[in-house]
């Protein structure tokens, strides 16, 4: 797979050795997680909204409230920036200088264009709900013409797009190792916990194979 | 204490059950992370970079690259908007429609300013430290002057703010609720794992108190 070409927008200015503009760095964190922070602009300010996304190729879909609130801007080719953040641990080094997170970051700027083929708005939910809960899309009752018509889906092409990458231990100025400062990485893990049916399931419906043992 | 007020910008105009605009509520919301999503205008298109903030009363500090990339905009009194989010779980519902996430989120929208101050720098870094790791700010070394002028930190007031808090379980279609599919909610947990020392720590020093037992 070819890089992302990097322009002046994506080139990073500071620390560029944690840039990365691979197509497998870029994915892996773009698939690695299903929150994005969406930011436009509206009345000529910022707006920034958390909001679902799901990828396919050189392309991400986001819906919801976020898609709403542009979709009229959208029509109109609104500029956007799409953020995907992964924070893996704080860095604890011996000075606040030098203490760090360890993180993966996407940073994708492009326009938005609506999807309003329902076809191609249904294989986007698909999208989302599928890279979540493999198998789950085709057990739940399909949308109809009504809530498709209610749902807005943005599609942003993968075209400037950077990632950050930050891993591994402290690095300290040299006269710091010697200080009697535990220093190192405090890890922070996100994982699914154990499933809560809901109060109104009939009975007999066990817990579904595509939740069980995630983590 | 009192509510933040209601603005136009900040008014919800979907779900508007999920609106929160207390004190409390906001607090609570920034003071369970650390990592927000800031966005501003940087000719004239949106960008969307998440760094580390810190709380202090009304006033939330913001520092690291966003900070850098913002300093001359913000000694203008550049407009942010300001996003914290926490996901915690999924909400599966029995249709792709009401299927939804749990989160508590966040937006600040204002002006950054610039702080200059040595001292008011040092203690904004300190209140980032000790948020997180209580006790660790006075074991590390302080800041030298040059490290303070190299630190960019901006302040933010906390006057045009709102949350928004999704919890608890699906909410179907009333003719959904007999469909033979598993509904309920897939919690997501997040975590501190186990301190990893770093390789150049010299003999005889322990993990402190404050890493242990941390959840």
């Amino acid at each position: 797979m070819s890089d992302f070409q990097v322009t002046e927008r994506t080139k990073l200015k500071r620390l560029p050795e944690r840039g990365r503009f691979d197509r497998e760095t870029v994915y892996s964190i773009l698939d690695a997680g299903f929150l994005c922070h969406v930011g436009f602009i509206h009345d000529g300010k910022p707006v920034v909204i958390p909001t679902a996304f799901g990828r396919e190729g050189d392309r991400i879909y986001i819906h919801g409230s976020a898609a709403s609130r542009m979709q009229r801007g959208a029509a109109k080719g609104i500029d956007l920036c799409v953020t995907v953040t992964h924070v893996d641990g704080l860095v604890l080094a011996r000075s606040g200088f030098h203490s760090s997170i360890n993180y993966r970051s996407v940073v994708i700027f492009g326009t938005a264009t609506p999807i309003t083929d329902p076809e191609e708005k249904t294989r986007a939910l698909a999208i989302f709900s599928e890279h979540l809960l493999p198998g789950r899309w085709a057990e739940i009752r399909p949308p109809s013409e009504l809530e498709l018509k209610g749902t807005s889906v943005l599609a942003i092409e993968l075209n400037e797009v950077s990632a950050k990458v930050r891993t591994g231990p402290p690095k300290d100025d040299e006269e710091d190792y010697a200080l009697p400062v535990w220093a190192g990485v405090l890890p922070i893990e996100t994982h699914f916990g154990t499933p809560i049916a809901d109060a109104k399931l009939p009975a007999g419906i066990g817990v579904p194979e595509y939740l069980k043992d995630r983590d």
